[in-house]
């Protein structure tokens, strides 16, 4: 029996987080029939590359979806807002890595190491969930499952290119500045849209998104909603505090985490270390640790410095670490792709 | 009656810290009638302007101490163990910067604006806490007067100059050599007597100073045990994960904050307002929140993104920042001598 193929389109194929899912899709063996790259109207034009063959970016347009059977979606929520429903008229599994559809109930919010089975719920079109909560459940779903879960509460410390392109060249435009002893004149960061810019060289910006009413910034509230949807758990007590440091790629997350039952320190590490999509970086006698600059690249999520609290009991601590433009965003769309067309057949 | 004049010494004069201790004696309007400047043999001989008055620094000898009234020390904990009782032999009063005597029983631990009373209780010795630890209980310690305090879990992002002016250097070449795209080479962090060298500049590195057999680094049980004791509660719990960032100076806290009673935000602002030492930023409509490249050069404790957990009531989060080098060691250890010497007049 022949194995099918499928037509894939990646929008926002210029981007950031767009040439990473290209990336991807050129390193795993998905049965791709045709790849369609679609941007706005700006970048299309250009041509990229993919398995030997040039692809010209066309312009993301309602028609362009025709024929298209998975659509993967990373150019800013308005444009998903705009074009996923079109996409869905015309046939596409939609694969959305925006937030504009992560929170709607009738749209499945998928990390596959947790709740793989909600892709088969969709009506359409999946959510790919935020960067910073996508390798924090992943580390966390194996100790929910062995110990139970009762309360969260992180710190990030988030690289710039979750802000896109625009936002590494700022960082690396600024250090040179603040190196060269001359004025730095932020532009982008925190918020684009936003009137009040800050430094981000040599510098720690506690502002990612918008805040909202509750003095909580929409970044934090995501890993807070987000984790009790993918982990289908209103209970669950999740804070978080969300920092922009002057990372390029990889987010690094401070973890604390009261479980239901007591956890050893070596079990854990042992079942973190099983666990699919998790490596375990934890030796403290070598020194060794999950760290930003060796997460790039890579697809797993890094997890060490796994202690228990000196106070509270069945309470651990840990440091997650995971390339946030790859698990974080374009890996774990691929992986939802993957898991979707396996199911099929 | 004429007010009585002090003969102070500086000792690691040379030192990123004594740099500042210098800088602020000069500042302040203290009773200084002798200023004698001390460090290693190495580092002898080189010429300090003081008040218009060029001081040679003299090595750091037993001897040095005579006739010294209040002996400022940081120069490492060796330094301190060797000499601080050198000092007092002398008849000196040491304020100490490094953490040889934090946990003595017999040595007091302070921080002006909490326990500026302990300074009385003194044998000769007085310790200035960790630079994370000073600016955390500044923060802290109105909410506990109000509120009570029962728990706190902090993650820090601290700047390199805690680890002294070579790491400045380290992070300014590692730095370059990344815009460079040439190799970085660590050299110096996380830990310069430790043989792991990790790459600071863009990365995020979870450990400073050693491991402790629990898990945690010195760093962060520091910040546990010095905060208890200058608290004088033991019941209180106290979680810590210390992260190096790469920012020059100016370390931040995410801190998560259990109180006995109910506080209300507004409420806590203006508390935190009209405290000693604290200045609040804190105003998320206008993207205002302390930043380490603001607090640089300041002698306050920045306090803002106070916002009330969703989930566990009493229950607040905030951000700390302060320049590490002034309130979070040489202006401490001056705020020590201004109120001994203001006690004892």
């Amino acid at each position: 029996m022949a194995i099918k193929q499928f037509h894939f389109a990646v929008v926002g194929a210029t981007g950031a987080v767009g040439q990473q899912i290209i990336n991807t899709l050129e390193k795993r063996a998905l049965p791709i029939k045709k790849l369609t790259l679609l941007s706005s109207a700006r970048s299309a034009g250009s041509s990229i590359l993919f398995k030997g063959e040039s692809i010209t970016v066309q312009e993301a347009t309602p028609e362009a979806f025709e024929g298209v059977d998975i659509a993967l979606f990373s150019a800013g929520g308005s444009v998903s807002k705009k074009l996923a429903p079109e996409a869905v008229k015309r046939g596409a599994l939609v694969i959305d890595n925006t937030s504009a559809y992560r929170m709607d109930p009738d749209v499945p919010l998928v990390v596959p190491e947790v709740n793989k089975e909600d892709i088969f719920l969709n009506k359409g079109i999946i959510a790919n969930p935020n960067c910073s909560t996508i390798q924090m459940v992943v580390a966390l779903q194996p100790l929910r499952e062995k110990y139970g879960l009762k309360r969260i509460i992180v710190s990030t410390y988030q690289s710039v290119s979750g802000s896109g392109q625009s936002a590494i060249t700022e960082l690396k435009r600024q250090s040179q500045a603040v190196l060269n002893e001359e004025d730095v004149n932020p532009d982008i960061l925190p918020v684009g849209s936003l009137p009040k810019k800050h430094q981000i060289a040599f510098n720690a910006i506690p502002q990612i998104d918008v805040f909202q009413e509750n003095g909580f910034t929409f970044e934090e509230m995501k890993m807070i909603n987000e984790t009790k949807k993918i982990m289908h758990d209103d209970t669950l007590q999740v804070s978080a505090t969300c920092v922009r440091i002057p990372v390029v790629t990889g987010h690094s997350e401070s973890v604390f985490v009261e479980l239901e039952n007591e956890p050893d320190v070596a079990e854990v590490r042992e079942l973190l270390s099983q666990s699919s999509g998790i490596i375990v970086e934890d030796d403290p006698a070598d020194q060794l640790y999950p760290l930003a600059t060796r997460a790039e690249g890579e697809l797993e999520v890094f997890v060490g410095r796994i202690r228990k609290d000196l106070d509270v009991p069945n309470s651990l601590h840990m440091w997650v670490v995971s390339d946030n433009l790859l698990k974080g965003a374009a890996w774990n769309s691929v992986q939802i792709a993957e898991a979707y067309i396996e199911g099929k057949s």
